[in-house]
């Protein structure tokens, strides 16, 4: 088992990775919820009747009251609409607020869950049981829970901590390869964003086998980075934007495809091809980096460029969260493993960007 | 203008107490959010006309691109539904995240907006300016925002304190009666738990016109002990139960009018009435605290007894977000000006109901 520590003052966490470690749910689970007696598992209709049972089981034999909450797979779970059926399901279990959340899926459950937890009779517990790769490595670290809007991804939500985290690389296996690759894009932006070396390992482990042969310490670096980014910028108002890398664009191809056609990661790939492009016009970036990065990600299967109506981008820029007024920072290389912000209006990123599609 | 500061720390904000403030709005405003270009004023169909122009207009002055998002007046406004309207009308603005939201309004507006503006983009600076006495000297100071479920009030929310709170005693000019006597059950509320000389002053006061000549100072009176209390407990875990003296009973009346037939403030007199008596058939309040309670209710035009099923009352108390596990945390009386929380299990207290009510 390796274990990281997310230290942030008074409100401390885990994340355990271990093969297996759904089965010790329970255990792990009462050692950070010592009074909670009602626990939530949220989970969906795919996870859902791969592991609910075993965790079940695990936090049953723990002294726990855990019901099943499931909802549909897919991003549309993450609506207002779907929250309205968590509340009504937690309230309908006679939540307290003694009691916790836990999520057990991909990042649409955990973002889900998160929300529900943090705004459930103000904020009560919650616990991340991670089973993508996407989710492993990014969206259940750091505390960044949302639903989506009709207006766009992630436009509603809160910054609400965990009390645990606990990935089981066991359950990467049963990810279709398009699934896997999703999580893989997250992966290649932590080398890009802030560990050269890491970058060159996974060029030498270019395939989903031998990426599995080497999963726990995958994990373990793409989290431990992750969680200094956060403890160096909780509310995400500095440093954090790092993480963003690939996603400004990424957005607006999520968006294009109604985000159905492209997954997360996909869109976030093609992001990173395309704002590496502009940082090398910019000359923020070196020649050929964008093509370096597009190499990797080929080799798990990930798009480098997705079509988009300038319309799309132009909705993607006006309302992106980690805009300032007319500026807009674009996250951009300086070089491999190192990222850094680059203000410019968003009017000039529009231009860049309709120069780069004719 | 009387101003108090609630000292939190990093998060530290005045209360000012000035006759005629909304009309500086704009410059007060302006100082506590120097960044913010958007200003989203939400307020409700009562509110908006009386005091929407003036406060526009004040905002503006001072360089806020400020717009008006009207909500119907009424309880049933603290809904999701209303919430996910009112995040499209943030998101159709184009809000940032160093853009924010004002609430114009009573406790209903207070709750919603403050809700939406914990929530949009993860959340955004939030104002209030509380227009009804409820507003003014109990929901817009310490933080708490929400919104209804189905299965009771205020069972999803936040805890999102504002950066300033500007009280405007001549807006209560407009209130009707009733609505004037629901702030005053809470201000009776602040005399009963932590100040028996204020409790006094009320009684030697003991109509609206009495103490509309004294206003400032009980809104000053009335902030200032909540102030203390948020301060000492701001997420509700501790001595902040004390001020849901008269609540857990009152919830079950709301529940009982389907939140139509009785106001907050109608119900919070009749639950401290109510509790008052179960604390003197405990032996925790001495005999004759109820009825000299009930009195000055009275003179306000606040019942001192409202009809309830067992069910209603069992379902407040089930679902109390202040219950821990079995036991329900009771606030009661030991004596005028004092309060403390008196555990005791769920099925007593529905037993000591069942005995009142036979």
């Amino acid at each position: 088992m390796k274990t990281l520590t997310v230290d942030l003052p008074g409100r401390a966490y885990d994340i355990h990775i271990e093969r297996g470690v759904l089965a010790r749910s329970g255990e792990l689970c009462r050692s950070v919820l010592p009074r909670a007696r009602r626990l939530a598992v949220v989970t969906d209709s795919t996870v859902g009747p791969l592991y609910g049972r075993k965790v079940l089981e695990s936090l049953r034999a723990a002294g726990f009251d855990a019901r099943l909450l499931t909802v549909p797979a897919g991003e549309e779970s993450k609506s207002l609409d779907m929250l309205g059926q968590l509340y009504d399901g937690l309230t309908g279990m006679g939540l307290t607020r003694t009691d916790a959340v836990a999520a057990l899926g991909g990042g649409v459950v955990g973002d889900l869950a998160g929300f529900a937890a943090a705004t459930i009779l103000r904020g009560v517990d919650f616990v991340q049981l991670p089973t993508t790769l996407l989710a492993q490595v990014d969206s259940s670290v750091g505390g960044k829970v949302a639903i989506d809007l009709p207006a766009g991804k992630n436009l509603a939500g809160a910054f609400w901590q965990p009390k645990l985290v606990l990935m089981d690389p066991a359950a990467l296996g049963t990810l279709d390869d398009r699934t896997f690759s999703d999580g893989m894009a997250e992966v290649i932006k932590y080398g890009c964003i802030a560990d050269a070396g890491f970058f060159s390992f996974l060029q030498t482990h270019p395939s989903r086998g031998e990426i599995m042969g080497e999963i726990e310490s995958v994990l373990y670096t793409c989290c431990d980075i992750k969680r200094k980014v956060v403890l160096a910028d909780e509310r995400d108002t500095g440093v954090r934007m790092l993480l963003n890398f690939g996603h400004t664009l990424g957005h607006a191809y999520e968006k294009a495809g109604h985000y159905r056609t492209w997954t997360h990661g996909q869109a976030v790939a093609a992001g990173m091809v395309k704002v590496t492009e502009l940082g090398e016009r910019l000359g923020v970036s070196p020649a050929g980096l964008a093509a370096e990065i597009g190499v990797l990600l080929g080799c798990f299967g990930l798009p480098v460029a997705i079509g988009c109506s300038m319309d799309d981008y132009a909705a993607a820029i006006g309302l992106d969260k980690k805009g300032a007024g007319d500026d807009l920072s674009l996250i951009l290389l300086d070089r491999m493993g190192h990222a850094l912000a680059h203000k410019l209006p968003r009017a000039q990123l529009l231009d860049l960007l309709g120069e780069e599609t004719r």
